[in-house]
């Protein structure tokens, strides 16, 4: 299990104290939602850190050994749900997992939907985030029989109300296979695909 | 064009003497939301009455010849959608369209979808009924090249906060072709795709 | 897989002639969300029918073989979480699972959460039912180091709002190792976690 | 029909790099929602903009044949209403259609309404575009017998909540003649309108 | 100035004996929100009552002298509106004014609006009971000079919210001189207005 | 009347050049929510102006003739909310009347209210301005037998939520004297009263 | 301290056998919330029941001496909140408290305020229930310099959303003394005021 | 009773000349939500203050003699919530309380909840401050039989709306001995806190 700091509200000096503390111990350390001030400072006071700006995601992969049983695919309705999809790649990568990232596609776009049908399938988890309506889950929880975690992003506008709009429609999901979290919550999503991964 | 009264709240006393008043021309007449009590009185006093009891709709239908230039399409998620389904197809048909009903298609059923694409594209307008995370109309309006008019339906429970996790999930759609109407509101759906099927 | 009916807004006819149909094939039959009147058509018309009136469940368990690799702890706060707790048993079982039910338990009585550790421990997927503020997941999330499935219930009066206190308590849980489905839908959740039980 | 690229929450080499790609083809381009930056880019790198500052519309009209069967009315009720008014007209125009822009004509305003019968009734189509209460659409509804795509705005300030005052009023417009789409989404009313022109 | 009894929450008796006690002294009196039975014990108990079934008010109009300066207009948009409206003018009645009702006029319906122009006009002010979207306020401010008081009903369905849309248009109103009051508080509209009426 | 312009959401152009144009006829000019920016040009530009920084009022107040009967009290519950009652005492008085502001007082302080009971009793309407509980029209009302407007402002942080906690508030006023008009809206209640003040 | 029992939700079986049980102990009991028939069952079966129908309290008062250092002033603001007044009431007596219950004073009647300050100044803890604006305890909270527990009662419609208007404006209270349970939680009010009276 | 200053929405020098009067009497001041510049201003004009800078708090301690009768702990679930902690505990000691300050402990976490068993047990009164989902407040009323002065932080993101879903959580507490301030009020917990300290 890494260690993961929570970045959001904290300063910068806090983070890094903390973060330091934790890389004394040897395992991976992850940090969720750093600013990019807090990332500058962290890359330069501690080494090994990957940086992933579109998410505030910081690394310290130490152990890459994979304990996961199966793949979990990491797909994403648009391109500005990448940096939630981001998020859960990176945490389930560093709690050993391999992962499939599958990009831009969408319920309006059936096709593109079956002709990922395969690599959906091989999945052993399936996290799927989506913003604006957030159809997506249910659609993908059609095509596949294991878990599916349904990220709610807040991508949209107007009457999405800042994610409110795909969490309910994921809460209300007509798949039975779906459990959700909480709106951009990546890090959630990875951690329990990767507790789902580890049975 | 059809006469309409809407049922809801008044008086059977009240739809009786307005919904006779209006036989007197020679038009068709819809009277929507009617109750039971109001549908047994309308039967029993108006000649010519067509009863449709999951929808509350009573039709007058004297004149059949169509006007519509294509067919609509009146699509539902699930059996508990057709009632709403049921409103928009009576009021599509009587004011003089072809309807094509397909039921129980959903976007956890991708094959059942792609199944229908034939007749989904036959259409020039199509309605889409769905409650829950209302994402039908998405999916459909990605298969569809012609305008799709979403109507929001109140199935479902919890968080779908009778219709609305269904209507925000619609107003954010990823398909550019979608409009979409109030709660329930097949009258209103069928109405407008008969205005744009007589285009 | 069981045959899963789900019968809120059917009617009895409708109920009664879908689960006969899946009754010729060979596997299990779940309806939820029964009315009692549906439930007295159901057990006088087809055989092997069990009814659990709490919950509205009813169950055709003809597979009684356990396909699950552990156990599924399923846990409620209150007495007035037990409906929705069954749905979440019956389902798990039905789906081949041994069930661990732990009712009674909440953060409000911390000793009685500590006394329940050993066999929340061993569960391979814990289920946690929960109304009012809805914070049992957390406590029982940090318990254990399974993913835990979280049930809001719509328990509670005023502020509640029927469940949706519960569901944002849920939704934005501190221990990492919690997904959330709609409110009331213990069905939901023992399908996840019988999805999970299986891997 | 042209290609459409959603700049909102895209970055600037992102948009430039898609748009060039899009003009490779020989078709249309829009491009929405772009910041002053991303215009600014695209202007300097992309031949044959035309930015239009308000509405963050950028659109590459190259073919200007029109295919739409009537005039597509824009209509909107207050200045600030006119943003998003020419975000519908931009794509309107760029689909095809012959556009006629009616400002500044609100429900307070009755003979300002009248006084523009002609022209309302003279379009295939209204778009309407209205902010705070959102009233306009059912009095232009009632004016004229074809579709009304009613635009809820942002515009306002306290119980309008960012457009939801407007959007709820027109969902439930007394006109049965028509439909919504997101709050500020001129976009979306642009394109379907061309598409009902189009029939 | 009339005694007022609130019969929404009381029992029978209570409401009984506190109108009995007010009828002791000479002034009139009026309850509101009476259910059935409540009318009929009062009607039966106490002599000199009036009883409006639609709204539920019941009044002792024992002192018909005039002390409004002008004319009160009491309009509503539709049918389902006409309870709220009675309600506000049985109590601009009791209160000592001339009201002159204007029923079934809305913004859909314009030339109804402009042809009765004179009778709004003459009024010193006016009363709008309207729900669903509640735009008729904004219309009918716009065409007389004086205070307009806006009452939103709980007509309608779906994405009225009970009221809820049609409180918020009004409240964003574009004309200047409209004042809101409670969802379905024709008692209070009826109540300011004869304040205004008396200066 | 003055004539009035809205500035929010205009340019600083757009309102210099309403304005001036105004300004070429005889009467009393208004402008509401003006920017610092707007107010700059609009004092450099057009002669005559007066500048309320606190509430962004312009005022051309040409013709200082009083129209108005009696006197408006502006009343305010806190000194954050003395803007707002600024915007409505500004606009009282360009429109002809003589006012009376009445600052810091509220319900937590009844002594205070009642040291001011002869000046409320002594005005023809009276505005309330407050925001947090929004509790301070009740209290005036049942102190005045006149027109109570009410202005809920976004005064206040938390589960005020922008003044929605105050504006709830004044719609179920126990005192049935009490209208309210849109949160911070100091124009519209100082528009209608001095409407109802001319009576 | 009794043993509380809350009926909401459980059978009258089930709180028949809980109650019994508790009973075998020697202390008080009290049932919040129970139905007429669970108070039916529960006068019949067990001896000693005092039973509240306005509340739906049943208390069982085996000990009455007072532990209580102060009196509990419960103050309400109409006759409509008098049930929540009493299971406070019925509450604060179980638990050993003197009680002063004061009715029907509302922020519309200051003298009637003023003229219970020498009451509510003798309290050591006040608790002061109000529905619809929710006023009451700021008021009551700036005439007192002890703790003051509010209550939001339920009481109201239209806008007062079931007790929301009420809650958010005692949550924005500007009496720094004031603090806030759960609407209609007449039980949590007593029982706090009783813990703080017995210090 | 020091005198306090809600430094929000007031300008440096309104604030700087409240306080300057206020220090003219002999008393302790406490100025709460002061800005950065704010703070420096006082500092630099007004002498002995101490300034806060997570909670915005200034003080004037000049009469540091204890008048609680026991200590008033002051616990936080997270480091993000210590601002809102730090001003209850500023508060509390200001107006005469040893208080206790315990960080870090959440439901999460049960075994360092109970390490802090005996602390919580010493107090006399317990704050509990907490945001994402609350939950705290009820683990802790569990423990203690004082009473606990809930305080929902804003903390959190997504479906934390701010604080409301810790708010809804903590008014649903199954704990009977909590109450509720508005969302990041450490100031109205420190200061009932401090009243029932007094007693």
């Amino acid at each position: 299990m890494p260690e993961v700091v929570f970045g959001l509200g904290k300063t910068v000096d806090h983070v890094v104290a903390i973060a330091s503390k934790l890389l004394d111990h040897d395992g991976n350390v992850l940090i969720t939602r750093a600013t990019q001030a807090m990332a500058e400072r962290v890359l330069h006071d501690l080494p090994g850190a990957e940086y992933f700006p579109m998410s505030g995601a910081i690394r310290f992969w130490r152990h890459r050994n994979v304990t996961g049983k199966g793949t979990i695919a990491v797909v994403c309705a648009g391109t500005s749900d990448i940096p939630v999809a981001e998020e859960a790649r990176v945490t389930a990568e560093v709690m050993g997992n391999e992962v499939d990232s599958i990009h831009d596609i969408g319920v309006a776009g059936i096709h593109r939907l079956i002709s990922n049908h395969a690599r959906l399938s091989a999945a052993r988890v399936v996290i799927v985030c989506a913003g604006m309506e957030g159809a997506l889950p249910s659609a993908v929880g059609g095509m596949v029989s294991v878990p599916v975690i349904a990220v709610p992003t807040s991508v949209g506008y107007g009457a999405s109300f800042h994610g409110l709009a795909a969490l309910l429609g994921m809460l209300n999901s007509c798949s039975s296979n779906v459990t959700v979290v909480n709106i951009d919550n990546g890090f959630g999503a990875g951690y329990v695909a990767s507790l789902i991964n580890r049975l």
